[in-house]
């Protein structure tokens, strides 16, 4: 690494995170602003419009706690649907396995995928390659908007925070489209924002899912890099809350696999609400 | 708030998390730097030698973590010793329990409780007035040591990282000097540092209790402003492992007044050690 470092910082309600090392890439594509850092620690690093998306080192809190609790709780070979995800780290995960035979992915943002290609080999290596997966430079809403009824097992929601081309992945109305879309026993996972340093999108999702799904379930964790470090991620389906257990053969070939998640670890950080986060939900139902 | 706010960051690993706010305190202890900012979205925040150590805001994450696990399970008033502590957290969540009949606070540093005392009102609140409390300015290995056999219910350690003064009190030594004066069903509580950004002494300290007593049991979960986010606390009983299940009569009233902790969130926090910590303590065993 050369040796004129230099510090680049997350903002985020007055406080800040920030990473020490050299920018190998910067540019300003249609949509946002990216820089790729290359840091010791923690690998290289990938920054959005000013938020960090991912480190080599930690991505995997993120990703394992995005893609196992949903597939790992679907039984037969599955058609899955990714919105976002350009760093490659989602479709790595759900291509470890067998059963997936369709793996659509759809970022608005091709500088995204090219930079994550070249630089971040690490997080999507070879699965860009991978005959399975299907790329679409294209507008998750707009894709599902378009998509027949019944068509993907598992819809996964890989998006950057709320902002002028992302607003669309947080409304009720996409999460219908996404209902129709799905398969009778179909999930639908998707990040769902910090409790702590967003919690009222936070609790819209939370309340926007549970009006949408008939099986909502929110599990927290951690991203290390992420505001405040507690990340959320909530499981919706219309049949029973199935994707709370893990049926799929391969668990135990994928739990080696990971770094970060297993079957245990899954179970816990399912009762991981917060007390303040249970009470506010209560007192917004009334 | 005043205008000229500063960012004044924690540097770990070549990472930092900084608060944007006011210093309103700053001196020189015999034992380290203290410093205390004031902030809009934080309240007032400590800082011991470059290392945040709490914040109004975020406090509770942490000592909630460290005092319930252990308290709601002991059955009968109780003798509790908190070691370290100084910004009158810990001992605020002990004292929420009518069982407690007395705490000795031992702690290194005097200008720590001087100053929490005066600026960190939010913290330590009416509980230093307490008359169950008894303040001792004392290093607390030397006082662990001096204290007579099967003496205390629970020992809480509440330290801030090794340095030259507290390493003392990450030492098998002082397990051992520990476990010698908790009485029969003790347990021992301790802030068991990060798995990710000081994964060598979270394994240490995981270990030397593990060589120390008969039971232990480490819970993770978030505390927002310390390195990664991902924190620990370990528990150890030479009984078997009744720490994790509660058994006090007060339980419901003490969930009422926590901001985080709530049975649930401890049973889940038991369940997510990340599988590269499970994988790391079985080579380590071997």
């Amino acid at each position: 690494m050369k040796k004129n470092k230099i510090w680049i910082d997350e903002i985020c309600n007055n406080s800040r995170y920030g990473l020490a090392g050299n920018i190998i890439a910067k540019c300003n594509s249609k949509y946002q602003e990216i820089i790729i850092l290359e840091t010791e620690e923690y690998g290289k690093a990938l920054m959005l419009d000013g938020c960090w998306m991912t480190t080599d080192q930690g991505e995997k809190y993120y990703h394992e706690c995005l893609v196992h609790p949903a597939l790992s709780s679907l039984k037969n070979s599955s058609k899955i649907l990714i919105i976002g995800g350009g760093d490659g780290g989602t479709v790595r995960e759900c291509l470890k396995y067998k059963k997936v035979n369709y793996l659509d992915l759809v970022e608005i943002d091709e500088e995204v995928i090219n930079l994550s290609k070249k630089y971040l080999t690490n997080i999507g290596g070879k699965s860009w390659s991978d005959k399975r997966l299907h790329i679409n430079i294209e507008d998750g809403f707009q894709w599902v908007k378009k998509t027949e009824d019944n068509y993907y097992d598992a819809i996964i929601i890989d998006s950057s925070d709320p902002s002028d081309f992302a607003n669309n992945l947080f409304s009720p109305k996409f999460y219908t489209e996404c209902k129709r879309v799905l398969k009778k026993h179909g999930i639908l996972a998707t990040q769902s924002e910090s409790p702590e340093s967003f919690k009222k999108i936070h609790l819209k999702i939370y309340f926007s899912l549970k009006n949408t799904f008939k099986n909502i379930a929110t599990m927290y964790s951690f991203v290390p890099f992420y505001p405040s470090g507690i990340w959320s991620w909530t499981f919706a389906s219309d049949t029973d809350d199935y994707f709370l257990k893990q049926k799929c053969e391969e668990i135990k070939s994928i739990e080696k696999n990971c770094e970060i998640w297993n079957s245990k670890f899954q179970e816990g950080a399912f009762k991981m609400m917060p007390s303040k986060i249970i009470r506010e939900i209560s007192i917004l139902k009334k």
